[in-house]
């Protein structure tokens, strides 16, 4: 049994965000605890090192300009990074048919439906302005954009089928669920957090820019042998006591520690695993209840050589490893993946490569790497926690609110790129200096700060601001494009009314 | 430690369903044994009993026809009912406003209103009858109306704003959630199995027809007193390891049990509490965080007299307790609910009971009772799970789908009444009967079974139909009405773009 007299750590999960408190609180001169659950730090991120492929990322890999707190500790550890191949040709593999193109995003030889991607991002950034980072729930339309899914949202936005294809996508990569299951304020708020949708979704200048040069659980393990002996490894912890004078933790291995404050640096529904004396309070009670993770299965083909140059299709190559490289980043459906089995995998998604590439050779990978997170008891899934319709203005604002000498850290509780590495260092250092201000070693208004940039390698990591063009801000959306060509009361005018169908039943704005 | 060489059941929860799995199993000469988390058994049943209110029933409270095996239950033990005031008129108080009205539903005197009242349940009950009990996932449409919340789909039928706002309460009453927040194609299942919207919504043959004299938690306890020694009493499971020869349990009271078969008769959401070796599969690891429970607060004002019957205006009376009383279940929101101080509450109430009956004498009430299910633990809320949009059609045919040597009970997992009393019976007893079928003792056939009529008192529970009247089945619906006039063509005609102004933005169907 340890008794302590300074801070311990709870941590289950994401273990960048509890470790970079656990090293905040060492800096100035405090002896925290961490509980990690698992045999391994890293949390959802998970760098497998093998012969076949020297080292592979299996969750969470890459960072981008604006990341400047993840971009710092690699920076203090020397941990490098490379870019991901900037003109490689991608191949959207979508219900069965696959779609290359360049950049990010698909290129569009329809004239409406180039109009209508370009509204679609437009209003998409537009409503996101409206939306606080750190109190969405305040967002002028919150109790409207809340009752909506993002599909109702963009079965409004939308009049063609392809942009309401792709619009579905986008949800599918940045938060690996449905637009039919993710709350619409939610989905708006998580773009906005992470700077837009041209910052979210890109590789260049975006979140996708850079991966780490060794894997991107080494920030994880360097920070956990600079915390040295306090990082208790599998040790889950069961149960939550703050009863007495201090407060009492116990973990799976029998072991009980006893601390001053305690950081719960899970994703919000894993608090669900320990058992709290006294219950939390109702709202928090309720809202762990309510923020499910995504699904996603990461999976890796790899081959002896990149056949499908040859066939102008290039995959994404991964600098350090070996041989050529394809990722699949399967978003998890139950009907897609009826067998969970290493072998089912590979065959299926090796079987989908030589469909979509048109290629025999794609039958024939060297080596497979695979992680289905939906089965991790530790994450519960992966990226990260989705709001479903109406839960985040009844329920998020008590999404970091101490319960009395708790408080919380772990990426969903950051209002900067949330969901990320970067907001689990955020969320970390700012629950570290919670509990400094509550030791009176700093005063409130130092609770939360902005990184500067003195830590970031600029060269490479430029926070170049996303320029519009004139026509990418004033291109009509469809609906005005029709409104322009004075055609909307005319309804009988077959060219409009084939677009109206389109819109499936909605006759509403543009 | 305990060693057990039979079945054990772990219970946290709705100790209806564990209880009377192990009942079934004692009966078959096997001997469970019971875990129990909290200090009392009857999960979301809660009869409180004091010197100024007898008994009150702060949880789960109503049975009716054909809800046959919690009625056999009572008749076992002796439990007596009583009808529900009948003759009761209800007071609605919906927003600020109060809507006093004879029976089940408001009267109506605007004739599209009463169009557009029957064709919603007339439509509900349509969809219903397309969705098997067992098997919600393989309605026809089971995808389409997963995709869509009941607040979509309400907006998609109803044509006035009247049947709008009651659609909203018949979901805030039925499963105490909101319409935007759940599955379309959940919420039509949920109202099929309980029989109907009619039987769902009633009190003279449905759902609400009756109470238990004395209170509902006298089954739990009936049964926990035949069960005896193997109810073990604050037990909370936090540790279930299926890797040996014998399901290992652990508890938070340093216990260990260990026996061939456990079933878990939580709510699903509640399974979170225990930490699994090995991990559950991903599909039940990711439903698990994906279905919360609903939210409720129970409230009973106690008052010298029945004052308000001066008024004309009747609250419901309690048998056998003290006074006359005034029953209030508040839909839980977080707005209304700022502070959760039984003082707040009361005075809320009482003002508003002031405000609704138009008398001083509400505000001097004699007692007071509140159960605030949202900060119940080992609840979650009340009083049943809910899906979410996207989650029944992905996650739901793992619900009872065991896993190795664990079986799943819960009201939650039932197929007649689930969210009732009746169905946390139906669904303890399959499950007991689960593993009486794996241990050889029973045929698969037998599983599943449907209650005779026997041990049902036909006389105070006969399980009459609804009648519809010829009206009822061919009344127009408004859109349906407008069609027949044959203006739909005629958008300019004043009094249809009045109507039409109702839906709101919405053009299809009727």
């Amino acid at each position: 049994m340890f008794t302590l007299t300074s801070p311990s750590l709870s941590v289950h999960s994401l273990s960048h965000s509890g470790l970079s408190a656990a090293k905040l609180l060492k800096e100035k001169g405090l002896s925290p605890v961490v509980l990690e659950a698992r045999d391994r730090v890293g949390g959802r991120t998970f760098t497998v090192r093998n012969e076949q492929t020297k080292y592979v990322d299996l969750g969470g890999a890459y960072i981008g300009p604006t990341q400047n707190r993840i971009l710092r500790l690699a920076k203090e550890y020397g941990v490098e990074t490379y870019k991901v191949n900037e003109e490689e040709r991608l191949v959207h593999y979508v219900k069965g048919k696959s779609y290359p193109f360049r950049g990010s995003f698909p290129p569009m030889w329809n004239p409406f439906a180039l109009m209508d991607y370009n509204n679609l991002w437009r209003k998409m950034d537009e409503m996101g302005s409206e939306i606080p980072r750190e109190a969405p729930w305040r967002a002028p339309h919150a109790e409207e954009w809340d009752k909506m899914t993002m599909k109702q949202l963009f079965d409004k936005i939308c009049w063609t089928n392809s942009a309401r294809r792709f619009a579905t996508l986008f949800v599918n990569v940045n938060v690996t669920s449905e637009p039919h299951e993710v709350s619409a304020l939610w989905f708006l708020w998580y773009v906005k957090q992470c700077g837009g949708t041209m910052r979210i979704f890109s590789t260049t200048n975006g979140g996708q820019e850079r991966k780490f040069v060794g894997g991107s659980s080494q920030i994880s393990e360097c920070m956990a042998k600079e915390l040295g002996e306090c990082v208790k490894m599998e040790s889950p912890v069961y149960r939550i006591d703050q009863t007495g004078d201090m407060v009492e933790v116990e973990t799976l291995n029998k072991e009980t520690y006893r601390a001053k404050y305690v950081i719960v640096a899970t994703a919000p529904g894993l608090n669900l695993k320990m058992h709290f004396n006294p219950e939390l309070p109702p709202l928090r009670n309720q809202l762990i209840h309510r923020v499910p993770m995504g699904s996603v299965i990461k999976c890796m083909v790899y081959y002896r050589e990149n056949f499908w140059r040859k066939k102008g299709k290039e995959g994404g190559r991964e600098r350090g490893s070996m041989g050529s490289v394809i990722k699949y980043v399967v978003y998890y459906r139950a009907n897609l993946w009826r067998k969970n089995c290493k072998e089912g995998g590979r065959k299926r998604i090796c079987e989908i490569y030589s469909r979509v590439l048109g290629s025999e050779e794609a039958l024939h990978p060297v080596h497979y790497e695979e992680k289905n997170w939906c089965e991790e008891e530790y994450s519960g899934g992966c990226y990260t926690a989705y709001f479903p319709p109406g839960i985040l203005t009844q329920y998020g604002k008590v999404i970091r609110k101490p319960v009395g000498r708790l408080y919380f850290a772990g990426t969903e509780t950051a209002t900067e790129w949330s969901g990320y590495m970067e907001g689990a260092v955020q969320a970390g250092e700012r629950a570290a200096r919670e509990i400094m201000c509550m030791m009176g070693r700093i005063p409130q208004n130092q609770i939360w700060q902005t990184e500067t940039l003195a830590n970031v390698d600029l060269t490479l990591f430029p926070p170049l601001p996303f320029v519009t063009t004139f026509w990418e801000r004033n291109l009509p959306s469809v609906g005005g494009f029709i409104n322009f060509l004075g055609v909307a009361s005319v309804l009988s005018v077959a060219t409009t009314a084939g677009l109206l169908a389109y819109k499936k039943g909605l006759l509403t704005r543009s």
